[in-house]
């Protein structure tokens, strides 16, 4: 292998694969970047057999070949190339990589590209595109509620349902429920998959371009990008996901209409007091306003929040931080609260339409 | 106590005094901010027993008075209220702290004024004044060199040594020596003192203001700021601090003058492949260049930073962290470095003028 590649190329490409290296493993190559030049093209690639990112840049190239080089050493000293021109990568005769830039030189010890897992791309069995925009949407309403828990691990992904070209993105933690969907173009045949939320996360932190469409590509364990010369494989979370149109009641007693701000304000200043509380907070919802109140060791907050009532008075309790999350993601002006009674769960919902949904579990207490 | 007090005013200053309220501490009293109320003024004060913070914002007083309220949970909440144009503070009957904010109340135990530790200010007895960022400028050169080891808690803190008009500031940890000068104005009789890094360190974070001037006063134990209504106040280290005169060698063999920035991304480079070995690196100069070298088992780095250089080539190893710590520092474009041998120390100062200088002991290696 021999090429020059452009050091501001370079050092961005690596950047990105950055992401997919390895941080805890017993497999040192699982820490390595693969780099492979074919034609002009040299091909990072680097996994934790979770995710895989591979990014292409142009090379001029004089010998193609492939090598695995430490990740984070190299991603280190390659920062330090950004404002080179031309770096040139070299395999030397005694199997080392050599970097040289300017009049200087650096050796690198390297590990045989044999050795890196083969990163599988997935035939184009399932598939659908957005913007980019509205992917990033769907998921920020939704990931924060995926379960951290590792009892049941398939509730650390998101469930993504396509159906004539709807987009449903749904997460669960056993407290609560996030639901949100969008328009979505070019849908396959009906498919579900349950993805890694890790995944997800780092799938947005590729996307930088929100006006620009985005293509999802799945297969039956595979799920996979690929932007700007960029692809991101994952594989998906294996098993029955919760059925979740079985556990949103429809049925309620009381409605409220709420400035989302003033009770996402009002929430997080009870939060305050209520941390040492277990984030208990008490909201008794009269005809004209919400009372928000906490208790702890250190003192107590008591607020009014004004709001449009339909229905019966109630008295019920949350976690403060479940309603805090759903409200900072719902980012209307206005939501929709619908309650039953103090043991069932309330539903979070746009003033108009149904984007999206919030179910969230109360906490009981004692009246 | 009864106050009526602006949410933005109250937020600035509880998060400016936060900076000295205790972290880990037996007694609950310094987890504390102590407000006081007096006339028209409402003063917050905090302090780990090494540092304290004193702010004095306008209040409406409705009744003088004095509470301490627990520092951590008080900044969140009153973080919250910085968009509310009136905040009520009241001690209640029950001794209590009431929070009134639109039609919303708080109420927060609070412990007694009684038991907060006075802050002593000092006397006007040594004193010097000098525009902010002067005073920026000596500390961001030198603090960083100040020892991080408690075996010798003197070496812990900066040297102020004040002499006909001059400030002179020196860091030493036992592998280097950092130096600092800067003109002063209205300096009392000569004196000097070792004023803690920690505290050196958040005066500057509260100087926001570069282009003001700056009083500090100073008795045997105390050191002292007063600015746009914050007091500050440090302890000081007690103990003899090294003679550092003694310290600077002037014979030297060898004397390079360098482009700054060039060495530095140069050295900065060499560290990511020597940090697995001790951050050494070593520099051989000669006529025409520095050659920068460093090896580890993950590879080697070899470079050369044309330089102009006077007297005899000489081979010698340094920590690189040392180095590069001392260039960033420098600020100017070239740097001149002053050499004997590969067991002396070298000398770091700038081109022109004797404003800075850097000491920093060499590692031996075999030649």
């Amino acid at each position: 292998m021999k090429i020059i590649v452009n050091g501001t190329d370079l050092s961005q490409a690596v950047m990105k694969v950055s992401k997919a290296i390895s941080v805890k493993t017993t497999n040192p190559i699982l820490e390595g970047i693969k780099l492979s030049v074919k034609g002009d093209n040299l091909t990072l690639s680097a996994t934790d057999m979770e995710i895989a990112i591979e990014k292409t840049i142009r090379s001029d190239t004089f010998m193609e070949g492939s090598t695995v080089v430490p990740g984070k050493l190299f991603a280190e000293f390659v920062k330090k190339l950004e404002n080179e021109d031309q770096v040139e990568l070299v395999i030397e005769p005694d199997g080392k990589l050599k970097i040289v830039y300017g009049s200087s030189q650096v050796f690198l010890s390297v590990l045989p590209a044999e050795q890196f897992p083969n990163i599988d791309k997935t035939s184009k069995e399932n598939a659908f595109s957005l913007l980019q925009k509205d992917f990033k949407d769907v998921i920020n309403k939704t990931v924060f509620s995926c379960s951290t828990d590792e009892s049941r691990p398939i509730l650390k992904g998101c469930l993504f349902e396509v159906n004539e070209n709807e987009l449903t993105v749904v997460a669960i933690d056993g407290f609560r429920l996030a639901y949100a969907k969008k328009k979505v173009k070019n849908a396959s045949s009906p498919f579900s998959v349950v993805v890694p939320a890790r995944a997800v996360a780092e799938i947005c932190r590729i996307l930088d371009n929100d006006e620009e469409e985005i293509t999802f590509i799945s297969e039956r364990n595979k799920f996979m990008i690929e932007v700007d010369e960029t692809v991101f494989v994952t594989r998906l979370l294996e098993g029955n996901f919760v059925n979740y149109k079985q556990i949103i009641p429809d049925d309620f007693l009381t409605t409220v209409r709420v400035g989302r701000a003033s009770l996402l304000n009002s929430l997080e200043r009870a939060t305050v007091v209520a941390k040492e509380a277990k984030n208990l907070v008490k909201l008794d919802i009269k005809e004209k306003y919400i009372n928000v109140s906490a208790n702890s060791e250190s003192g107590n907050v008591n607020e009014n929040v004004i709001i449009n009532m339909e229905g019966k008075d109630l008295s019920i309790a949350f976690n403060s931080k479940y309603l805090c999350d759903a409200l900072k993601a719902a980012g209307d002006e206005f939501v929709n609260i619908y309650l039953k009674n103090n043991i069932s769960p309330c539903v979070i919902k746009p003033y108009s339409g149904e984007d999206y949904l919030y179910l969230i579990l109360p906490i009981r207490i004692n009246a």
